[in-house]
């Protein structure tokens, strides 16, 4: 199997340079010798805009005109109709019926069309309008174009601070975690790399120590606030992962929650609950000498937000 | 009456390169052709690290050994004793008896002895507290070194978006309008520049239009939830800002409200309701052009952002 170079990121970041915010290194000295990287400043408030420029930039002309499908019901989603409505793309983002009209109608303000389906169809329904409209899927993590895109996070991180010793990054399907990991152990090669998960989502790292993919149930994962890291990884990004990742870390709902509220009164970001659970793995760890943590996401409902900073 | 220049803005800029953060300008598309200067995300939430390091950078040696004085209840005396402490210089920082607790606490977190006082009586104690300690007195706002040191904020605003048509940056003491008014009105000459003010706090903007400096009570300034925006300015920031502002905005408590609300679920940044008023302030104006507003500071109590995101 090929994985992604850092060669491969480094084109990325190219390529995405005019699209992508480049985040800055926050200082967050309440918490330790600790850097933030806030993706949640991204345009819309995730990391998932760098992959989706990357994997958009690449498409040649005709396959533009017949624009790009996604499935989602999160910020993948309004990455992709994001990137596309940038480039002059149509895109079509499949979403589960039970999407909060919120994120429907967040996404169709891009431009883009979006096709309501029922719980557990999204994929047969994505490869329905591929078939019908000849359009490209993005899919949100399995592929090399994604994770070289993701990856240019890391980059960003081992530019600006060369003797990071450890880095920390949430895991789902494990697109941003492959990406960062790529670039920090290729630029960085004494940094120790976390992967971290919420407890109730810790099929990654139960695969890791079993040394193959596992699978937990829906059900299972459904289980975490995180509702951004209820995937699991591919085969492509659990390669990755196995090269990439130093140890996996799993914390509590109530170490999410108090990430989130701390990142909100202390750092002055607002993050997700997946957004959170970098920051919550570094305290858990509780390393020697200077890490980052990547706050991956930020969009969050105003009323959990306000529960959580009710403490 | 001498003024300070871009010159001086640009040596403060080098003079603190090491110890200030340099924001980015993060898109805000949701609110029009909008950039957002996030100085909520400095060390102690404020912008007012910029002016606090600049200043004391410049302390002789001998001068260093004797400390320095602040007074202040707000993001200043937290910026005073962040910046000397990394500058290993002592800090004696008075504050009013009412300060609530986690302020005082957060104050001497940094290392700073801070020293109580009778509402009203600050100036008076930090002059007791200089005559007995030999240690420098470092204002808030009324002093070429602060003005030149929040005037980098600007730069950096002159120098990501050169062709910036209307900055928006809100006033109080007129230090942090002043220095990047002057930055923005030397680099990019044909900008806008907008002070904006609470409608219950609006001495600059009569006093503006009367030609000279006007006094409003301190009762009237405490009516608005701004509580970083109910100083006046001095002789020396009303000369800067008669130069540099080209109009004055106020805006409504329920203005300001809403601009908090929308920074954290739309930006994914917490901001004071001070830290807020120039997004209030442009969407009041909602000018034609590129605009960028500074988001001063983000140090806000959990029970009021509740309450702003209940809405």
């Amino acid at each position: 199997m090929q994985l992604v170079t850092i060669d491969d990121i480094r084109a990325a970041a190219a390529r995405t340079r005019d699209d992508v915010l480049r985040t800055p290194l926050i200082p967050a000295a309440w918490a330790g010798k600790l850097w933030l990287k806030p993706e949640n400043l991204q345009a819309i408030g995730a990391f998932k805009v760098r992959g989706a420029f990357n994997a958009i930039a690449q498409l040649d002309s005709q396959v533009r005109t017949r624009g790009v499908v996604a499935y989602s019901s999160g910020n993948h989603a309004q990455a992709v109709a994001y990137a596309a409505a940038q480039h002059g793309v149509s895109a079509h983002i499949v979403m589960p019926e039970e999407t909060p009209g919120l994120k429907v109608d967040a996404t169709r303000a891009y431009g883009a069309d979006v096709v309501l389906c029922a719980a557990g169809q999204r994929e047969a329904v994505a490869a329905e309008v591929v078939e019908r409209t000849g359009a490209v899927l993005v899919p949100p993590f399995d592929h090399p174009d994604i994770i070289a895109g993701q990856g240019t996070a890391g980059l960003e991180i081992a530019e600006d601070l060369p003797d990071v010793e450890h880095v920390f990054i949430p895991v789902s399907g494990g697109g941003l975690a492959s990406g960062v990991g790529t670039a920090v152990k290729a630029l960085c090669p004494n940094a120790t790399v976390y992967g971290v998960e919420p407890e109730l989502a810790g099929d990654t790292a139960e695969g890791l120590r079993r040394g193959h993919r596992v699978d937990w149930s829906i059900a299972d994962r459904n289980r975490t606030i995180a509702d951004g890291l209820r995937s699991q990884p591919s085969d492509l990004t659990f390669a990755h992962l196995q090269r990439v990742l130093d140890h996996t870390v799993t914390v509590s709902e109530d170490q999410i929650r108090s990430a989130v509220r701390d990142l909100a009164l202390r750092a002055h970001l607002v993050s997700e609950p997946s957004g959170a659970v970098a920051l919550a793995g570094y305290r858990s760890v509780a390393p020697v000498g200077w890490a980052v943590a990547v706050v991956s996401g930020g969009n969050i409902e105003a009323a959990l937000l306000r529960e959580i900073l009710a403490g």
